[in-house]
């Protein structure tokens, strides 16, 4: 039978098996710059296996993704930590699972942030590829860079439907 | 006599002896997960001494800084770069002189952005310290994770000031 997963609030400490939550809502600041800026320190850490140094990109979507959504496959980067930050306010939607050799797919969990939280995932949580609810909305990247393979995939034995947002069905 | 500068628009260009700018509009792209995605690749590099990793922050301005605008320090992290990328559309001016010893007041330049870009200090690069042209404006922040000084400072001879913004004149 396929599984059905609906999208839980995103936070910090709900996510945190799978990696940080980028945001300014919940975290404690100092100030900096004789206090004209709010410091939100430490949010993620970019964390990167050798030498290699992490890169910056901005990604686009070029049309929306609609829920409900099906997909059979994860991936994963052993090499570094991966994060995903709107460049603007918007909500966006994420699917993981546990690092590991493999995916069960009853531990699959799918986040829905707030429209102000950026994600960073952990070295070597599984994640379905990024989709985007609406068109031409960017997102900055930051990651390894990497010459050799940093892309592992899983597929699963069945279809995994992501349903439509609580506040949207 | 006090000197003035006036911004000149941030292009990646102009902007290439001090940093990198963080930007899609005139980035080459290509496409990511099935076509969803436009991709424009390694915008900046982080640019880390030492086995530390980076880390990323938010900061958020608590009040406006108006122009003109008057400094007589300049500031640079001789062991990371560091990357300021605006979490809305805004505008924003950064103050940069090259890496070196010293700076010469004669070198200072100013830039301001078109609301969708942002700037990526190379590690050394003498900049003033962030300014928000309006209260609560969100940047997200790249940098090395010190527990070290990672911060030189270099007073002027005399103030520099920052003039009003072309076309806010």
């Amino acid at each position: 039978m396929t599984k059905h997963i609906q999208a839980e609030a995103l936070s910090s400490t709900a996510f945190s098996p799978y990696g940080d939550v980028i945001e300014t809502q919940c975290s404690a600041s100092d100030s900096m710059n004789d206090r004209r800026f709010d410091r939100f320190s430490d949010l993620a850490s970019v964390d990167i296996v050798g030498p290699e140094k992490a890169m910056v990109h901005v990604v686009r979507s070029i049309d929306a993704t609609s829920l409900p959504y099906e997909f059979v496959q994860l991936e994963r980067h052993p090499l570094g930590s991966q994060a995903f930050v709107p460049l603007s306010e918007f909500v966006f939607v994420v699917v993981v699972a546990p690092p590991g050799d493999k995916v069960d797919a009853t531990d699959i969990r799918a986040f829905v942030s707030n429209g102000g939280q950026g994600i960073n995932y952990h070295r070597g949580t599984w994640h379905m590829p990024l989709i985007a609810l609406s068109a031409g909305q960017r997102f900055l990247v930051i990651e390894r860079a990497s010459t050799e393979p940093n892309c592992d995939s899983f597929k699963l034995d069945a279809p995994v439907i992501l349903d439509v947002l609580p506040d949207t069905a």
